[in-house]
């Protein structure tokens, strides 16, 4: 070992000893006859000191001494005269006896602190020294943590954890794949798993009983800000259970990483209805750190000739806590929020519930006093209080609603990051109609078991059947969803056509699981967590990219390692295939 | 749940108890009044039990459960009157007073018993029914433990486990890449990682000082019998370390898992140079479970008129205990067996060490009892030994006596599969010559670190530079292997220059990793483990194909899913490649 410790291990206690220690120079202070140098590695940062008494020429050494240097030191520990008590290591100092540079460094491109000057493409083109800074480590450690308490929980309850293969077989159902030519068998393409899907069913078939594993999937969509060509999910599926069973097991993971993770109490997670979800919340993935519930206000608003409200289907309401002071100049920024494209409300109608108990409106023109404080009466809305009005199409309203909700919930303050209130989402349709084309497309996946009292609705009403299937939910976010599957080769079968598959199609696409199911495969089913935005959320951040190691940029791009690239054309004839 | 217990839960104590289990129809057995199921799931067998008394209707439709039906039962456990003390729940049945298909099943097309009627294809195809083979089954719970006990050894230690990329760089150096188009930059194309060998050393740039990761790696290589185009690793790296800690800490690891995972006490790991292991075995991988080490005898032979030895640059004998009972039909078959192509030796020398202290050899017309009786002294062959001989050039006869070695090694008992020895080879060559270019290619791989003393040979005695480079063997088998790596970007810079890579070459590929050592990067080193390999080893096994859980053939193909297979002409279009 080039050391005897590491950067964040010596204290008062080890005054006297000596030590060597490696690591990179964070920081270098000269002071006349005396230097300073913050010597930084993953597990802290110890000071190293320069003195002339000591050593003429080690002081003059280490004034060579780079940002980012790596070298390695001999020394004695002492007791520092200026005593820094937020570090562990900071009431010790190395008395530095030998110095030995083992590499040096070029000025990075951007400070190596806490709060960067970095602008995010550098960063990522020099991700190696971004990862260098704490918060960035961090990430990654609680991500190499959460990965490690997840496999504990699911090992003490007898999973088991199967690789599943990453070259397998197209299907152009769902996003689209990754494909990768065969040069083996030419003209024919492996493509790479968006999930381990069907596979775990089989294990299911296998009788593995109780399989996870941790896996790289991938989807090839065009990159919105958060989401990456490769992720990591953590994928679970048991035999012999009912959706009842899964809800509590993974509950009970839910538990078990926020109490060893964040140190925190989750307590039980609510359960609600799809239905209730978009009737409430306007949204299948509520953010229940706040109410602020939708109030259905639109027979109150009835017959005042005010056009707007007439005409609307719905005219839905929330109060916005101690929002009554908002200025004329806020609640017309408000508004234009509201109409931006990707809100596409008309407009906004609002209520200030005075503290004197009077009210004012924006629409006083048409409703009474009386109007006004029914609607607050009916929204609970108090002196002080804002009443925000939209209205509309329902299903439109509903969700122009949820985008307000969430925006007044940011600005009050109610979606603090390290508040969590987690819940599951349950009894989903199993299919969602395309409003174009009126075809049926599966909401969960195609071998998502409608629930036993529903299928007969296949043939006569689709839109109706409730699907077992399950999401979960936590400050908003969708962090996980799964279903009890369809174990049943006819069902399967059925379910194929209303979702417009011909038997070949599907027989090609999916005949090994259809085969499969003709050998004895049991009732089933599972639930797929994302990874990365697990930790993300963990670790307080919106972003998933800074909890990925090496992450790609929005074009998909490895900006370090310039990948995607051209290739030789003896690769590509190899291969057979061109680039056309 | 669909049970109380699983199968393999119920004992004697359990007698009287009201249960519900679910499970596979593993076997039936017919007695008039009376049938007998055996029903299976992961954890077991359990025994079930219709019995005309208690209901006529019952034991009626237990005669329509087929092989592998999954049914689910209520009863009441009961003692067997005719015990099995061989498995757990052999004291017990249940007698069944509830019945329930929960799936159907064709009649298998194998049976899925410990020992198969099914052959490889049809067990490929029907992999999911394969893998309800106990054995089978047993090997990935294997897997899964061996992958548990790596975790917790290198947790312990203080390494992170960190996800690299899947989507990466093409590089034409080494064996092929798998490659990837990429729709959104056309003509472009991501490469599978054939290791993550880069980013792992791009970590120890960023100060991550501990790194592991259990990982798919991926080779478009022409598969031999035991390759697999997808293939798991075992991959570390650490910081401000020496060859000596990683030997330290990884047999550290190797000792823990056979510990934990085989109740073996492996003990101390004896070092061998990569020099010693070609001179005594004629092989880097030196199956040491036995000794037949090389004798070099060639002065003996010289000047006996025996051309052939006169005329070869080495003699090489093995002893062979206890084998001077050959029959003249076992030492011809011998003798065709080296001479196979495979082999390649020109013919075989006998020598039979008889009891009664006289020799008999294939050569007695040119050599007398006492030169007979100096090669097997020096030999330590022993009456009743066995004195086989090879001889040509000093490479090619050390390559040929390794496999008779390991094939006597066979032949005599000595390769059992439940003996465990493992040990290092170490100071490999860090070049070795192509024989026909001339060029010299990285031994392990171009970020291999020569022996500092030995950095001046670059210059002018490439071949006989030794590097900082290691195996781990065991049995025979290399299951491991690494090196320390070149920290500095200078040494990089003439390595890759040795290589033949010229500067734009050695910049398009590596650029980054070169750019990143200009920003101080530690001394640092790894090591890499075939996680497959190692379990099947564990396993006893010397197939990696049933230690995962859909393996492909030996041209690449999953026979289950069928892939890979030929993708839409859309896809195609969009992906802007064609098939030439």
């Amino acid at each position: 070992m080039l050391r005897s410790h590491h950067c964040g291990a010596l204290d008062i206690k080890n005054v006297n000893e000596k030590v060597v220690l490696s690591g990179w120079v964070a920081k270098r202070r000269d002071f006349g006859s005396l230097t300073f140098i913050d010597l930084r590695d993953r597990y802290g940062i110890t000071q190293l000191s320069f003195n002339e008494e000591y050593s003429k020429e080690l002081l003059i050494q280490s004034r060579e001494l780079g940002r980012e240097f790596v070298i390695q030191i001999e020394g004695t520990v002492a007791e520092r005269s200026n005593k820094n008590l937020k570090i562990k290591t900071g009431e010790i100092e190395i008395i530095v006896e030998k110095l030995t540079i083992l590499n040096s460094s070029l000025t990075p491109p951007f400070t190596i602190d806490d709060e960067t000057d970095g602008g995010d493409d550098i960063r990522m083109q020099y991700r190696y020294l971004d990862l260098r800074r704490e918060p960035v480590r961090n990430n990654l450690i609680l991500r190499h943590q959460v990965a490690k308490h997840v496999r504990q929980y699911l090992d003490c309850l007898d999973f088991i954890e199967v690789e599943t293969p990453v070259l397998i077989k197209s299907t152009p159902e769902g996003a689209r794949d990754f494909v990768v030519p065969s040069r083996m068998n030419q003209g024919q393409f492996y493509a790479l798993p968006q999930s381990p899907q069907t596979f775990k069913q089989l294990l299911m078939v296998s009788g593995f009983d109780k399989y996870y594993q941790i896996v790289k999937c991938f989807r090839d969509e065009d990159l919105r800000a958060d989401r990456q060509p490769e992720f990591t999910q953590i994928d679970c599926e048991l035999s012999f259970v009912e959706q009842e069973d899964i809800l509590n097991i993974f509950e009970g993971m839910v538990q078990h990483l926020f109490k060893e993770v964040k140190g925190i109490d989750i307590g039980t997670l609510p359960r609600m209805t799809f239905e209730d979800a978009m009737k409430w919340y306007g949204n299948d993935k509520p953010d229940i750190r706040f109410e602020m519930k939708f109030n259905y206000i639109t027979e109150l608003t009835r017959g005042k000739n005010f056009p707007v409200f007439d005409a609307a289907e719905t005219v839905l309401a929330i109060s916005a806590k101690g929002c009554a002071t908002y200025t004329r100049k806020q609640l017309d920024e408000l508004t234009e929020w509201v109409k931006r494209p990707q809100i596409g409300a008309k407009g906004l109608v609002y209520v200030m519930c005075n503290e004197d108990g009077s009210y004012k409106s924006s629409v006083d023109k048409f409703y009474t006093q009386e109007d006004l404080k029914a609607w607050a009466n009916t929204s609970q809305a108090e002196a002080g209080d804002l009443l925000l009005l939209l209205c509309g199409d329902t299903k439109k309203v509903q969700k122009q609603m949820s985008e307000l909700r969430l925006e007044m919930g940011e600005r009050i303050g109610y979606r603090d990051k390290n508040n969590y209130k987690a819940l599951w989402v349950i009894d989903f349709p199993l299919l969602e109609q395309d409003e174009e084309t009126g075809k049926w497309h599966a909401m969960h996946h195609p071998f998502t078991s409608p629930k036993p009292s529903d299928i007969p609705l296949l043939d006569t009403n689709p839109g109706a059947i409730k699907a077992n299937a399950y999401d979960l939910v936590i400050n908003g976010v969708e962090i996980g969803g799964g279903s009890i599957r369809i174990h049943n080769k006819e069902l399967q079968a059925k379910m194929f056509e209303v979702l417009g598959f011909s038997d070949d199609e599907a027989r090609y696409q999916f005949g090994f699981l259809m085969n499969a199911f003709e050998y004895g495969a049991p009732p089933h089913g599972g639930i797929a967590l994302g990874f990365d935005r697990l930790c993300s959320m963990f670790g307080g951040a919106d972003s998933i990219r800074d909890f990925i190691a090496f992450p790609k940029n929005n074009q998909g791009r490895d900006m370090m390692i310039d990948a995607p690239s051209t290739i030789d054309d003896k690769q590509l004839t190899e291969l057979g295939v061109r680039v056309s």
